[in-house]
Order: C-alpha cells, then sequence, then structure tokens
C-alpha cells in the first residue's frame, strides 16, 4: 500500500538504483510505481539519463508517462529517440495526447511527421489543431465507446470489451444515431446489472447534457462543478457528438483559471507557464507594461498635487497624512473589486446584479468608513496632535474616499464584463491608482470648505 | 437532447408551469430534469412554493436535491415538512449528506433528531461530526463497495448489484483483509471483462494510494491533481479504509480554496459564503479589522513625512512625486507577492526555494526598475520640467523602490509559510503597506545625497 507520504521515499529508491545503475530492479520497481510519479523522476533527471529511464518502461507507461511530460521534457527525449522510435510513440499515443504533443513542437518538424501519417488522419490532425486554444474542442478526447440504440447489451459488453483501452472512460457509453447525433447515454453499470438481450434504448437516458466544441473551458468546467460529472459529450454544432471530455482535464482547468485570474490581479499578462519555469527576462517582460501604464496614470496625482501647492505650503500639516489616506483607499477599493471579480469568475453574481453590488459595497464602505474615521480622527488629535480641524478633515476624508473606493471598486469589473473584457483587468492595482487621484482631489476639497484661510 | 443554452429555457418552462398551477405537467417535467437543475429552480422560489415543488419530487431526486441545497434552503423546506417527513428525509440521505445537514442546523435539532435514531448511528454521526473541517474525513463517503481478496468476481459482481446505489462509486470497489485494512483495488471493468471465478486477489491492483483522515483537503485536490483519479480511498491512522472521496467534491475544494486565498490577497478575512449570499454588516466586520490594522501600519508614513519636513519645505517639487513613487513600488511589490502566492498554493515552489525565488525576483526588479527609472527621468525632466537634479533623484528612487518592492513582495510569503502561517496574508496591501514607508525612507535618503543644500 501506498499512502501519499511514502512516494518521496519511493523516488529516492528509484533514484539510487538509476546511480547504481541496477536496471533490472530500476525496471521492476518503475513497473510498481505509478506514472505520475515516474514523470515525477523522469523531470529532474539530464537528458541521457531520462532516456534511459524511458527506455526501461513498459509500453502503456511509456505512453502515459510521456502525454504527461511537459514540453521541454518531451523534448529531452525525442531528441535521444531515433526518428522510428518516436513516430512509434506518437502512433501509441491517445488522439488528444498526439494533438497535444503536435502543438508544443517546431512546426517543420510537425510537418515532417504529418507527411508519413495516412491522409485521413493527416486531415483530422489539421482539423484539430486549428481549434481554439481554450474552447472545449481543446479538451475532448475522440476515443470513446458509441453505442446504437438497437444493439443490445451483449453487443454492446463485447464492444466495450473490444475497444475500451486502459485509459478511456468505458463507464458511460454515449448512445447516437445514424447521423452521429446524440440521442442520449447508458451507464455501464446499468448494462451489468440487465440481460444480454435488452436494447440500449431501453436502458438509455435521453436527458443527456452535452457542451459544444465552441464552449470556453471555463463554462465547461462550471457545468462538471454543477452536475458533479466525470465526463461531458462535445457536440458540433449540428448535434452531432464528435468527443467527450474527462473530469481529469478539468481539475486542471479550475486551477488554471484562478491562476489566469490570479495573474490579473497582480497586474501582469497572464502566463501558462508555471512561474518556476519562467526566466527573469519573461517575468520582466510580463510585468513592465502594466507597471509603466500604472506609473504613467499615477503621474496624475503629481499634476494635483502641483495644483494644491500652495494649499500644502499653507497647512503643511495635511501633507503627512496623503500616504495614509491614499492607502486606505487604495486598500478599500482592493477588497471590493477582488470579491467581485472573484464572485463573478465562480458565477455567484453576473453583471446584470450590478446595481445590487453597488448598493451592497456603498453600504459596506459607509460602515467601514465610519469606523475608520472615527479612529483616525482620534489619532490625528491625540496622537499626532493636530488641530481639531485638520483631525476632522483626516476624518471625513477617510469616510468619503472609502465610500468612493468601494463603489468604484465593486463597478469597474462589471463594466469590464459588459464591456467584453476580463474583469480581473479591473484589479486593485488599477483600482488604487485611480483612488490615489481621486482621493487625493477629494481630501483637497474637503480641506478647502473646513479649514479657514484657505481658498476655495 | 439538452445542450447547456436550453436550460435556461427549461428553468422558465417550470416557472410557467407552477404559475399555471398544472402540477401534473410540472411534476412529468421535473422528472424530466436534472437535479442540480432542480437545485437552482428552488433556491430562486419562496417557501411555500419551494415546498410544493419539493413534495413534487420523486424520492431519489428529492434527495438528491435536498443533500445539494445550501443551508438557507434546507430551513426553508424543514420548517414546512412536519417531522416525520424530515426524518425520513434524513434516514434517505446518504451518510455524508446526512452529516453535512446535520452540522449546518441548530445544536438542539441536532440532539433531538440522533435522540431518535438507534445507539450505532448516534455514535458514528457524533465521531464524524467531531472531524476537523477541513480534513480528508470531513469529505468522504462511508457508502463503497468493499471486497475481499478471495470473493471471485460473480461473487463481486452481485454484490455490487445489491449494495450499489446510484449515487455511489461502483466503477473502483477497494479489498480489504479481515481487519478491515486497505489491500488494493479492483476495476468494475476488469471485472466484467473476466471470467466469474477469477478470484479478486488475482485482478487486484497492490499499488493503491490512499490519504489519511487527517490530510489537509488542499493536499487531497493535490493528489486527485496530479493522479487524475476520479475516487480515492481514506484509511484511520492504523491503515483502515474507513470511506473514499470522490472528485465531485474535490472540484469544489479546488476552486474554494483559490476563493480563500483571493480573499487573504483583498485583505479581508477568508468566508465559504458566496459573496451574493453575504449582508452588507457581514461584508464590512471582515474587512475592517485589515483595514484598521493596514491604516494603523500606514501611520507611519506620516511619521516620516513628519521628519523630513524641512527638506520638502526646501525641495517643494520633491513632495508631487511621493504618490507616484509609493505607487509603483506597491504595483511591483504586488506582481511579486501574488506571484509566489499562488505558485505556493498549486505546489510549483516550496519554501526550501527561497533563494531561488529571491534572486530571481531581485534581477527582475532590477530589469523593471531600470526601465521604469529612464522613463520616469524622461518624464520628469521634460514633462513636468524639474531640474536634473531632482529628475535623477526620482529614477534612482523608483529603481531602488522597485527592487526592493518585488524582494520584499517575494520573500514574505515564503517568511509566512516557514512560520507556519498562510502565505496569502502577506498579499498585496501588507506589502502595499511595507514598500510605502520604506520608500519614503529611500526617497529622502537619496534626494539628500544628490541634492545640494540638503542636511544629510
Amino acid at each position: 500500500m501506498n499512502t501519499y507520504s511514502t512516494i518521496e521515499e519511493k523516488l529516492k529508491e528509484l533514484r539510487y538504483l538509476l546511480d547504481k545503475k541496477s536496471l533490472i530492479e530500476l525496471k521492476e520497481l518503475l513497473n510498481r510505481t505509478n506514472s505520475m510519479d515516474i514523470v515525477e523522476f523522469i523531470e529532474d533527471l539530464p537528458a541521457e539519463e531520462a532516456l534511459l529511464v524511458f527506455r526501461l518502461l513498459r509500453k502503456d507507461d511509456a505512453r502515459e508517462v510521456f502525454a504527461e511530460l511537459d514540453s521541454d521534457d518531451k523534448e529531452k527525449l525525442q531528441e535521444g529517440l531515433n526518428d522510428k522510435e518516436f513516430k512509434d510513440l506518437l502512433d501509441d499515443l491517445n488522439f488528444d495526447d498526439m494533438i497535444d504533443t503536435l502543438e508544443e513542437m517546431p512546426a517543420a518538424l510537425v510537418k515532417d511527421i504529418l507527411q508519413s501519417t495516412d491522409s485521413k488522419t493527416r486531415k483530422l490532425v489539421n482539423e484539430y489543431l486549428q481549434f481554439p486554444e481554450d474552447s472545449a474542442a481543446s479538451l475532448m478526447t475522440t476515443e470513446f465507446v458509441e453505442l446504437s440504440p438497437d444493439m443490445t447489451v451483449g453487443e454492446s459488453l463485447k464492444l466495450i470489451e473490444e475497444v475500451g483501452k486502459d485509459k478511456v472512460i468505458v463507464y458511460t457509453s454515449y448512445v447516437t444515431n445514424k447521423a452521429k447525433e446524440l440521442l442520449g447515454y447508458v451507464s455501464l453499470r446499468s448494462m451489468v446489472t440487465s440481460d444480454e438481450d435488452v436494447k440500449i434504448k431501453d436502458l438509455m437516458f435521453e436527458d443527456v447534457i452535452s457542451v459544444r466544441t465552441t464552449e470556453d473551458q471555463e463554462d465547461v468546467a462550471h457545468v462538471f462543478q454543477k452536475y458533479g460529472f466525470t465526463a461531458l459529450p462535445v457536440v458540433d454544432k449540428t448535434g452531432k457528438l464528435v468527443g467527450i471530455i474527462t473530469v481529469d482535464d478539468i481539475m486542471w482547468i479550475i486551477e488554471q483559471e484562478a491562476t489566469e485570474d490570479f495573474q490579473r490581479i497582480a497586474a501582469t499578462s497572464p502566463e501558462e507557464e508555471d512561474y518556476s519555469k519562467m526566466s527573469p527576462w519573461e517575468l520582466a517582460k510580463n510585468r513592465i507594461p502594466w507597471l509603466m501604464f500604472l506609473m504613467i496614470s499615477g503621474a496624475f496625482t503629481s499634476t494635483i498635487l502641483k495644483n494644491y501647492e500652495d494649499v500644502i505650503q499653507t497647512v503643511i500639516a495635511l501633507n503627512m497624512f496623503i500616504p495614509m489616506l491614499t492607502g486606505s483607499g487604495g486598500n478599500a477599493g482592493s477588497q471590493a473589486s477582488t470579491l467581485v471579480i472573484r464572485a463573478m469568475a465562480t458565477n455567484d453574481i453576473k453583471s446584470k446584479d450590478w446595481l445590487k453590488v453597488l448598493s451592497k459595497e456603498m453600504l459596506v464602505g459607509l460602515i467601514c468608513g465610519l469606523v475608520l474615521g472615527f479612529v483616525a480622527f482620534l489619532k490625528c488629535y491625540f496622537f499626532d496632535k493636530v488641530s481639531m480641524d485638520i483631525a476632522l478633515v483626516v476624518a471625513f476624508a477617510i469616510l468619503s474616499i472609502i465610500i468612493m473606493a468601494k463603489s468604484i471598486g465593486s463597478i469597474l469589473p462589471i463594466v469590464a464584463k459588459r464591456l467584453g473584457a476580463d474583469p480581473a483587468i479591473m484589479a486593485s492595482p488599477l483600482i488604487t491608482t485611480i483612488v490615489d487621484s481621486l482621493g487625493l482631489i477629494v481630501y483637497f476639497k474637503i480641506a478647502q470648505l473646513i479649514l479657514p484661510g484657505l481658498l476655495i
């Protein structure tokens, strides 16, 4: 038995056997190791050793391991394999894994490989390579069991036994008519517990939920989450069944979509590559455009401060509270925008709810603003020992800035969505920049209203 | 056939039949509707109508629908049902759904319900109610098929047929010895394609990966993601099989863990409740402590500005660039901290990688700082028309602040993890606050170094 905590030990044992060159024992242990653990093992090896280990794998394991490797590691192996070995490996892969592999390879090599396949496969591959990257079609596998309504359970089970390879979902079979249109589904369980001569159409559920090839992968993930499916059929625009999507791919999509939102919220360009694999240059390249845009937008604050230079010089005490005010405004706005962005990503709120969200956040802003304003007043008056007038200006400014920040932070992501953009671009850094400028104006206006002797 | 886009129409049709009081047609349509869609339908109904619809459901659907409803909606129904109806409903639920329901109910009512059950169930329920909320145990179901190694395929299939209810995973059966210790697993597929008299021990895979009852749910999700499982056995500390976790629950965990990190990054207390269901009071309560803490920490900036009051009064031009500088520092720090927090959450980097991460971010900071510093110099000198000295001060300050912000932003989440805290608390708002204060000091120090006539 393998509990999760012993996997590290297994990897160490593999490493030890490899160093000792005990290839027979190594092969034997590899046979008893889950392919995903072998992937982890191979990823850390230099090219030569990786190839050695890869050649020790059983054919089935080799196929699974190769399909799961990163593009870098695939390249590492591919360079060591001869042409025939590599083409055999590609032929062994499930169709969708082959497509994924081809997508990652240089165009010239892909052309070379495709030339040696038959024209039917070539046509299909070319078709698949053209599906948009984030669509349902790009996630689907074409290897599934398709039954017709007039087949008997006995015939169906025989078919499943023949065509069902190890990795293909055979627990749900889809039923189609002659035109390949999806009619329903039938579970392996219901077949196993029925007589051999029962017709599929009598066992079939017609209430089958499917997605279109063009559906966005995020929406596909929501369908999986809502219904708790382990597989979902994909149909083209004419209703023909063209593939299925399995839940193991969806778990990655849920995580990847969240990661993209984190990246946008951090004001960097979204990137599929893992952080640990990106070079400083690539990271900087993704960050500089946003930093630059925000710095230039933030430069409005310089103009505002220049305009109010005489106010500051008349009451220099006002100046020292500026970072605290803009900081609090930024934080209040971040809270609202991040929560609204996340609630939209998880389908909890929709853009038609904008008025409900806005009024809720204004109320939240009022409550937070009153509490923080009161504390700020006490702090300015008793701790910083400024005059009561100035403490009042700071308190009212905090209150107004927080209400404003909550309103802007909640409404801008919804506006972005309405305009067809990703709500996550309206995240903390942009909200903070906007609130900084507006907050300064509010602050000086309040100062001019309350403090005597300042020109309005 | 039901494509995803027609579900809205179905809900409208249900609504229409309910308004017309065409209960027979309504019942018939409900029978053809997926339980998750019925959940969506019932959630939007007032208590009386919800109860009416609920009573029209088939027993199986009622069980599934009730299990999936929110606690508010469960309460709505429970108040309308009489005691006997409610107890029957609870008895019908899967054990884990019953536990979830009991957890959400007032303690007095739970006591009342438990009194009427037999002592064995009562003991089991009490045990389950004590599992920590985020543990593997809290996710597991106890309804699974358990085989012994000496059973034949024929016996096993008969057992599965008898005990396998609709909602329980029967596609993987777990094999245990007399002491209930987990020995391996066997797939329904391999049983279906074997002869009746083959022994389970000859079909069984011994390489079974399992998790402990105490394992954190986030780690359980990582196991599912890595291996692409649809179910995972849970063992107690003696190796006894006590339950299984299925992938449909895991999809929600992946999303919920990401949502918690979004909440922490937004500097609000994490909350399991959906945003749309929280009142302004609850939202404010989760946000005020952080806003207050950050405002008070941010007040250091006031002290720093007060200390440098004479520098500002000597060269008033320095003042107008402060918000732009602190803003850019905050943005640069947010980028680093958010990406590092996310990379740690997805297991891409670990806390032992701290030196690699820190040096990478310092290099990224150098690149970003040089580019932004250069642009800031041009902007100050040509657009704001300040002296070359001051433009140089701003440029060097940007460079230093960005390197500092990247370093602090990348290292603090790792430090938090090492100290056993959640890395996500070291998110943008806190990093921004720290960088604001340190950035101001750096700015004035650089000014004193470069500008003639300022006291050092």
